[in-house]
């Protein structure tokens, strides 16, 4: 593993790193915030996962998240959203490819040998933190944002007792009944929808939901709402009984401007998971 | 207007008081927190809509509100639920007739004479609080629980301005299609279901929503959920783009254990809306 870079942040360390990651056979960069306590003892950890387009920099730099976790005396992770470089596979359109992993083990080419970020998040990633910094494996909770949000949900749907607590700013809430979800499912999944339905927070919240608190906040002018299909997952919430604070937060658009404005209200929510 | 208590309750007043409503007809008490600010400014108003088989007394006794509107310097109303007294229309059952009104006109037999719960709660209430107390008719708000809960989500779609804020604890959301709705809806309107559409919140989200916030909380352990049936109007909300906070409480059921529990936001939540 090589250390990009360094920086003191909020009494803590904002650290950039590299590694040969074996899901995705690449080399894969993910940003990592330190705060002050991990100095002396292992932290709680919170994942956050970004949408489209992003790498590791842009909550890192955008979110305002480090103030608040620094508050806390919790961790953030930033990972990368896809496997990236020269020879592996990618597409044009900014929603396909490379910065558009979807969080899936894709299971067809071009993409099957490098388009593994179910595993790099859920499993990869989590040993490498737990074995190279001071973090606390038993306290961890996920977060993230649009094609991130729609990652954090069905992780923790389908890892029970791995996340005590999960968020999500603007989820893609239906992906196999949008257009931002429908494409990428079948080209990395195939054509066979009961594949994609463990990786449909709307379906897994239907079948199986999330044994803790999950926070979800959308802004009525988000001017993708249409492909994130909120009402989908606020009816199977309310139908499963599910512990859940669904807010739709007025005149807000689908920017980091959104994510920053309830940064701190999505931290306090999972510090209160991991500290008790 | 006759005066039947008043105590010294969090520096200011707890009223309950008793008039003659020409709306039902028959004399009618109310309960009324008037803040310690209401001694020398008309002050900002939040009704407070109870459920079945409650009179004016439940929740000013059991709701602890009086202390945070105190703290916020807002009056509270709590009406009563329906006409009372010999004479007056009832049924064996709880939920219908006397302490069930339903915040409804009944336009049908026998209810009609006495049944005006919308009229009382919409005009008669409002203007006689303003003819009489210090309050200021400009800035209100609405809340109420169960069955009061469908009554101040209906008032406050179905009167555009006259609420900044409304807010719900386990309401009836969806009473159309209830058995908390059905019968009591074809009992006071008649069997024409398209008379029910304005008193059924999940059908009035869908047509025309509510023009400020809205905060609805309701336990994951509400032994009546299903005649509540918020997934109805959690979808309506997210589709319709409503500004709104819908949560579900792990663990809590239907009770006033509840209410209180969630209190402070909800009076919190409204104090933003009517002190800005």
């Amino acid at each position: 593993m090589e250390t990009i870079s360094e920086n003191a942040c909020f009494g803590g360390v904002q650290g950039v790193y590299r590694h040969k990651s074996d899901s995705c056979r690449c080399d894969m960069t993910f940003g990592l915030f330190l705060p002050e306590e991990a100095r002396d003892e292992n932290v709680p950890l919170l994942w956050y996962l970004s949408g489209l387009t992003c790498t590791h920099e842009n909550a890192m730099t955008k979110a305002a998240a480090q103030g608040w976790a620094a508050e806390h005396g919790i961790a953030l992770v930033f990972p990368d959203t896809s496997p990236r470089g020269e020879g592996i596979a990618n597409d044009d359109a900014f929603d396909m490819g490379q910065g558009a992993g979807f969080y899936v083990n894709a299971t067809e080419d071009p993409w099957k040998p490098h388009f593994r970020m179910w595993d790099y998040v859920a499993e990869e990633l989590p040993a490498l933190l737990a074995r190279n910094f001071a973090i606390d494996a038993e306290r961890q909770s996920i977060t993230g944002h649009s094609m991130g949000g729609h990652g954090a949900l069905t992780l923790a749907m389908n890892l029970p007792e791995r996340y005590r607590s999960v968020s999500a700013f603007s989820p893609i809430c239906n992906p196999a009944s949008s257009d931002w979800g429908r494409k990428q499912l079948s080209g990395y999944l195939g054509a066979d929808e009961s594949k994609w339905a463990r990786h449909d927070a709307s379906l897994l919240m239907r079948e199986k939901g999330f044994d803790g608190p999950m926070l979800i906040d959308t802004g009525t002018n988000d001017q993708f709402i249409e492909l994130l299909r909120p009402e989908t997952l606020a009816e199977a919430i309310a139908a499963r009984r599910q512990q859940a604070a669904f807010r739709m937060q007025p005149g807000y658009d689908h920017s980091y401007f959104f994510v920053s404005s309830f940064m701190e209200d999505h931290i306090a929510f999972h510090a209160e998971a991991l500290w008790t």
